[in-house]
């Protein structure tokens, strides 16, 4: 895609002037609607070092009211952000509804920078592709605009653009030996960038190459660009073919009961369980350490029935655990800012570091049973949301961590019976709400969701675990046995 | 403090089973107090290596529900916290009202371990304490319980518990070179921590010493301090005598006209101001490479009169600027999180890295003057906060930061043809509010806001700059001067 650049065009103070004038002031008003239609906008800028990335950004985002415009620069990855998946800094960072964030580099030096310079297979390159496509079509099926420039300079130009940095003291620190290593090796950038851009130009993100020697042709190309990017996606209807039919996406599916089959009558007698928990726990409590030693994640999402013993289950496995390298992460209904976003957004956010634990108390898969039921969101969206949430799931495995969902399955007639023994203890009365009875009302509706559920997003990375928990006891064990199993499964391949 | 431990007393297990039962009820019973009656609670552990931290805080943190209750563990810095102030990890994680938040190890390790381990000054750590001392303080004020648990064992128990952890594989990794020269220098230590423990054992936050060497009583001391602390604290009425006059704290204010006495008549004509605007620009771009290259910190508090060009001044200096440097941020009214939390929580979240600059579009200062004005907050809270405010500003100064406060000063009939032309342009008619008109009528309790805030927040290290907007053009280049001269001033001290 390169090659078609003109960088030979200039445009004259004449001509710039009065064109650059009308620009600003329609970007300044198109803010106002973006705000107003609720837009979340993706500004992004690569290309090459010394390509004027900086002042370009600095020019664009001047047009903006900061109350709902800003810059984050993503140079290289910190510790901490390191112990997170490749994508987690990224989506942590985009913008909500109304908001346009402007990205100083992106996603895009992971695929292309890296690949020439840290040890990033072929295989895994083409992986990190298909994930950042990933992130770009779910962040456009949400509604998100996403406008990418690659801001282009030739070798001779960009040469000389660094020594003249290197002439004032105050700028010499901006070229590094990388820098310099980078324009004498600039052929070889040329072909993974060129590359890069055609795989991941795609019809709902696609790339905008911006010839960079001329400042004033290169302003004006990126403001028009951004204006009739952000008129049309302003304009345009919801025009995409609605989801007819639940979409899982392209994943091997495990076979797994419908929640009608599953027999409730498992028991456990106490004295064994007081025996089995002992031993699962300790062994539970060694698996973590061996876990953090070798810096592996766990993701445990515990979704089931109101009353159905989540929070005790949980418990007993958090008791085994260090706290200092794990967290109960309990998961309400999205706040304001949340709702703002994309709603796998502020799950991203909670996400474990390597070697730590991070047990959800609800989950993502709300999208899938309480939005869907109570109209939180469309039928397109939650149709949508299977395929969504198993990619979600395989970006994690892929990064590596242990992922253990389970559903904590109990029947009408007990959660009944524990609703009542619920509203019969005073210290308990605070645990059940007007809302969990009219949950319940809904029944055979959240049934059908969860078997939906079930089905369509138990993968053979990401599988769901039912678990029995007429008696509470007999679904901690089986929870516990469960965890450990796969746990163990994880450090085999690894040693 | 800590000789007076007995470290010999044992608890057998009959008479440990029930008191722990008991207390463990009343815990969980209590935890749904503290939400009800909205009180933050910090408790926080600290204590030898292998004193059994992360066993106790397991035990303690499994009798809260997890909506509501969490570990934070602070090992050492990471790069990024590095580029912050020294308090900005800890205050960024304080609980908000009704929460409870357990610290494994907290700021006290910059005052302890650091102090034989790196290159802290005398001279720094007694700043370091005083500057602790004041952050307990403050929770304390707005509310906070806080309970502060130091884990005591002796030299050869912690060395035979080092040993222990060393046998296994698993735990082995555990034990660092750091941790045996710790226990070799067993003494020294103790030195450090009894002193700490003695200059930071104050009312509003004292210390709890648990000898560590059997776990059972240091199980039931932990859980019966945090009962009596818990239910104290719900019981204390808001005895403390309120403030009956504004308290700036102990600093050298510097004088300040009141706005009565600013001549506004100042103008500066458009030719020489294209000029100057130009001429300041460049200069403060060189100087922002500076402040880059030397690490230093800015941070830019706007404040003035709606209309009164804010906005426009801001965007004169960002457009000197690299966008990879600085960002502005605006402040609107807080949300439901903000609110819940000490109201200079939000403003700790946003300050800048090391030679970064952050440029606040409104501030803290919102709390001795809507919130004043409005209610929002106590007449005792707002006297209370000039000094919080002097406090916090002195923290950053500390830490080395620029800090710039401007007063965008219009009078009240330039207000009125600003906000007249402001609704008869439809472009910026979305700048005026309904807000804007009430603000407006409430001139005069703002003006004598604005005017005590003046009088006792300007501090030599920050000190308030009323700057002359009736002609925007003035005030742009005013407020650029200022600034230049203000980085200036501290670049000389650096070299």
């Amino acid at each position: 895609m390169l090659e078609k650049v003109n960088l030979k065009k200039v445009m004259i103070k004449e001509e710039y002037k009065p064109e650059a004038e009308r620009l600003k002031l329609r970007l300044t008003e198109l803010q106002q609607q973006v705000k107003e239609k609720k837009l979340p906008v993706i500004i992004l800028f690569d290309g090459w070092g010394a390509a004027g990335k900086g002042s370009l950004i600095s020019k664009l985002i001047l047009n903006f009211d900061p109350r709902g415009a800003g810059v984050t620069s993503f140079v290289g990855a910190d510790a901490a952000e390191s112990r997170k998946p490749l994508l987690w800094r990224y989506w942590t960072a985009i913008p909500a509804q109304g908001e346009i964030a402007v990205f100083d580099r992106s996603w895009y030096q992971d695929i292309t920078t890296a690949v020439l310079e840290e040890k990033v297979s072929r295989k895994e390159r083409l992986r990190r592709i298909e994930s950042v496509k990933t992130f770009e079509r779910q962040l456009a099926d949400d509604g998100t605009l996403l406008i990418k420039f690659f801001l282009h300079i030739d070798q001779k130009e960009q040469k000389k653009r660094f020594s003249k940095l290197e002439e004032n003291k105050n700028t010499a620190w901006r070229v590094t030996e990388l820098d310099w290593k980078r324009n004498r090796h600039y052929d070889d950038y040329y072909q993974v960038f060129d590359q890069t851009l055609r795989e991941t130009s795609t019809e709902y993100a696609p790339w905008q190459i911006v010839g960079s020697h001329d400042q004033n042709s290169a302003v004006i190309q990126i403001y028009r660009t951004v204006v009739s990017e952000i008129e049309r996606a302003l304009e345009r209807k919801d025009d995409k073919p609605a989801s007819e039919e639940i979409q899982p996406g392209d994943f091997d599916l495990v076979s797994i009961p419908k929640l009608s089959e599953i027999r409730l009558d498992k028991q456990i007698e106490p004295d064994r369980y007081q025996q089995q928990l002992k031993e699962a726990q300790a062994k539970l409590k060694k698996l973590h350490n061996k876990l953090y030693r070798k810096k592996i994640p766990v993701v445990i999402a515990y979704e089931g029935w109101d009353a159905a013993g989540k929070g005790g289950n949980i418990k007993r496995v958090a008791a085994a655990l260090d706290p200092r390298g794990y967290e109960v992460i309990p998961v309400a209904a999205p706040d304001k800012t949340e709702l703002a976003h994309h709603y796998l957004w502020r799950f991203w956010k909670r996400l474990p570091k390597t070697g730590h634990i991070a047990i959800f108390d609800r989950t993502w898969y709300g999208r899938v049973m309480v939005e869907r039921i109570e109209g939180f969101c469309t039928q397109d969206q939650w149709r949508r949301a299977y395929r969504e949430i198993n990619e979600f799931e395989k970006e994690l495995s892929d990064w590596g961590a242990v992922i253990v969902k389970f559903w904590i399955h109990i029947d009408q007639d007990e959660q009944l019976k524990r609703f009542k023994e619920r509203e019969n203890t005073p210290a308990k009365r605070w645990k059940i709400t007007e809302e969990d009875w009219r949950n319940r009302e809904k029944w055979s509706l959240y049934e059908e969701a969860v078997n939906d559920m079930l089905r369509n997003t138990s993968t053979d990375f990401a599988p769901w675990n039912i678990i029995e928990s007429q008696d509470k006891r007999f679904a901690r064990i089986k929870a516990l046995k469960i965890l450990i199993s796969a746990i163990e499964e994880r450090l085999e391949k690894e040693s």
